[in-house]
C-alpha cells in the first residue's frame, strides 16, 4: 500500500457547481483538512462566501485563476471535481498548465491518468514539478486474490456501504473515525479511494485495480492497517446495485469482511447515477448487503447515514424519521447533526464491538 | 473488442494432472477445437490415451516435450493450465523457451503477462516469433462505465453463472451455443475469458479490466455482438459469492443484463476455491443472482448445468435428481449427457425467448 506524504498549501480547483456531488474531492478536503487549503479556484463563484454556498471552508477565499492563487503562497493544485468515468474536464486544463508553468505541482484523483498525458508530462519535466496521480496502483497490489482472510483480524471492521455511488460514504467514514478517536477509541480510517487518500496521505484506489485482484488489494490493506487498531473504519466505494461500478463495491465487501456496515443514502436520490434505474428501498439494500456477505462473514448493517444536504431542516428530519421507520435502525445525518449524529452511529457500531468479546479474546 | 485471428496447429502444454480443473484451457480446446490440436505436451502422461484419461481428444498424441512436438508440424505452443491468480508455473518455462528457440509462437491466457516478461520478450525478439497474450485488454476498453444499456438489445441474452470459479461455465456456454446453432437458431457465443477467446479467436478477458470499467467493457461487447443474433450465449466468469473474484462476476451480471441464467455447479465441490468457505445451497445462489439483477433487469435462472465429472454414472444421476428437487429447475450435465443434456437446457432457455414476443416486436 503506497504511503503518500501529506500535502499542504493546496489550491483546490473546482470550476463549476460548488456542490457536494460534482466536487466531492474538494468538499472532503474542505471538511476534513481545511487548514491545508489556501484557496478554491472557481471563476463562477469568485469572491463569494464559501461557507455560505458550500457549507464548509469558512474564511477560505474563492479566486478566479491560478494567477490569483499564486500570491497566496500555494504549493499544490488539487483537481477537486469528480466526473463520470473520471475524465479530466477540458476546461480545467488551462489552469493545470498555468500552475505547472509557475512551478506548482498538480494532484489528481481522476481515473484519466495525469501522468499518462503527454502535455502534462512534458510540462512537468520542463518545469521540474511533480504530477501526483492518487489513483495509481503499484504493480505489487495487482496480483493478490482475496480469500476472506480479513475475517481473522482482531480489529472491528466497519464498512460504509452505499445505495449508490457519490452519496457520502467518505464523509461518513471520516466523520465516524474522527468522532471515535475523540472518544479515545483506537480507530483507524482505511482509505480506498482518491478522496480518502487525499485526506490521509495513504491508501489505495481499489476501483483502479484489475477486476480479479480488487478484493485481494482490499484484503491486503485490511491486514496491514489492522495492526494496533481496535476499530477500522473502511471508506466505502460505490454500491453493489450500481450497474456502473457494482463490481468494485462487491470486491470491497468480500475483501474487507465487515463486522458492521453503515448504509449511506441520499434522501433526494431517486435514480441510480448515470442510469434510468430507480433506487430500490433501503430495506432491500440491507437484505442484499447482508446476504452477499453472509456465506463468508456474518456482518450486519447497523445504522443508516443519511445525506440530507438538499433538504431544509423540516424535510431532513422527516426523511431521517422515515428511514428509521423503514429499517428499524439508528439513522443520522452526520454532517447536519454533527456530534449528535456521529454519536448515534458510533453507538450502533460499538454495540457490535461489545457483543464480540469471545472473538477478540480468541484471536488476541 | 479485439478480434484475434484463429490459431491452428497447436501444441497444448499442460504438464501436470490432466484434469478439467487444473487444465481448463487445454480441456476447452480439446473439447471444442480438437481439429486444431496437434498434440498435448505432458511428460507425466506421455504415450497414454488422452481420451481415456481426460475424456476428450481422441487420437491426439501426448508427447513429453516441445522437441518431440516439433516433427508433428506444430505452429503454436498454447499454455493449457489455469492457476490460482493466473501465475505462470516455473516448470513450464523451459518448454516456452524451447518453443521460441524453434520459431514456435507462444499463446497464453494467464494473468501473468507473457508479453511483460523480459526473458520471453527478449527471446521472441531474437527469434522473431509471436508472443500472444489473450488477457491483454486494449486501452479503449478500459474507460467505459456500464449503464444497463445491454437491456436494450433485441437478442435474448443467456449468461452462465457459477456457484464458484472454474466449474464449467465455458463448457456449458460453448455446448449450448453449438447445440442452438445445430437447431438453426441464430446463436452467438460471447467470449469473456481466455478459454472462450482461445476457442473463438475473439472476445475480451473482462476480469483483466480495471475494476470500475469491468461492467462497461462487458456492456460494450454485448451491444457489439448482438447485431444479427437472436440469442447471445455469454461465457460466465467466477461467482458472485467467490471472495476471490466476486467483483468480476457481478460486473458481468450487470454489464450483460441476462434474460436467462444457467447456474453452473460441480456436484463434488464443497468449499469455495482457495478459501475455507463452504459452498452455499443452490437455491440460495438462484435467489441472490436474481435479486442482484432484479433492480436493473428481470432475468431468471432457468436451468442448472451440473458438472458431474468426478462421479460415476449412478452418483451423477443421483446428483442431478437432487439438484432438480432442490431447485425445481431442469438440470443436466451437458458433457456427460451430450445432446439430451443440451436439449434440456436449450429448451429452458428458448421458453424464455418465446415468452417475450412483445419485447422483440417493440425493439425490432
Amino acid at each position: 500500500m503506497p504511503h503518500l506524504r501529506t500535502f499542504r498549501r493546496l489550491a483546490v480547483l473546482t470550476e463549476g457547481g460548488l456542490d457536494i456531488y460534482r466536487n466531492k474531492t474538494a468538499m472532503s478536503l474542505l471538511r476534513f483538512r481545511p487548514e491545508d487549503v489556501v484557496c478554491v479556484i472557481d471563476s463562477k463563484h469568485v469572491g463569494m462566501d464559501l461557507q455560505r454556498i458550500a457549507g464548509v471552508g469558512q474564511g477560505i477565499p474563492i479566486v478566479s485563476s491560478v494567477d490569483e492563487a499564486l500570491p497566496l503562497g500555494i504549493e499544490w493544485l488539487v483537481i477537486g471535481v469528480a466526473t463520470p468515468g473520471g475524465f479530466l474536464p477540458k476546461n480545467l486544463r488551462p489552469q493545470l498548465y498555468e500552475a505547472m508553468r509557475n512551478k506548482i505541482g498538480v494532484i489528481s484523483g481522476l481515473h484519466e491518468s495525469v501522468d499518462g498525458d503527454p502535455n502534462l508530462v512534458s510540462l512537468s519535466a520542463r518545469y521540474a514539478v511533480e504530477l501526483v496521480n492518487l489513483r495509481k496502483v503499484p504493480d505489487e497490489d495487482q496480483h493478490t486474490i482475496s480469500t476472506g482472510k480479513a475475517r481473522s483480524v482482531k480489529a472491528l471492521r466497519v464498512l460504509t456501504v452505499g445505495t449508490d455511488t457519490n452519496i457520502g460514504k467518505t464523509t461518513t467514514s471520516l466523520s465516524l473515525d474522527r468522532y471515535l478517536r475523540l472518544q479515545k477509541v483506537k480507530s483507524r480510517f482505511v482509505a480506498t479511494g482518491q478522496d480518502g487518500i487525499m485526506i490521509t496521505g495513504r491508501g489505495l484506489c481499489i476501483d483502479r485495480v484489475i477486476s480479479d485482484f480488487c478484493g485481494g488489494a482490499v484484503e491486503k490493506m485490511i491486514l496491514h492497517e489492522a495492526k494496533g487498531a481496535d476499530v477500522l473504519v473502511i471508506e466505502g466505494q460505490n454500491s453493489i446495485l450500481s450497474p456502473c461500478y457494482s463490481g468494485s463495491a462487491l470486491s470491497l465487501l468480500h475483501g474487507s469482511c465487515p463486522d458492521a456496515m453503515i448504509l449511506c443514502h441520499a434522501a433526494t436520490r431517486t435514480m441510480l447515477r448515470h442510469t434510468d434505474v430507480p433506487v430500490p428501498p433501503l430495506a432491500r439494500y440491507i437484505e442484499l448487503y447482508e446476504a452477499m456477505l453472509a456465506p463468508i462473514h456474518p456482518g450486519k448493517v447497523v445504522a443508516v447515514a443519511m445525506n440530507t444536504s438538499e433538504l431544509d431542516d423540516k424535510a431532513a428530519a422527516e426523511a431521517i424519521r422515515r428511514a428509521h421507520d423503514d429499517t428499524g435502525l439508528p439513522v443520522a445525518d452526520l454532517v447536519r447533526e454533527g456530534e449528535a449524529g456521529c454519536k448515534r452511529i458510533a453507538d450502533a457500531v460499538l454495540r457490535v464491538k461489545r457483543k464480540q468479546p469471545s472473538r477478540r479474546a480468541a484471536k488476541g
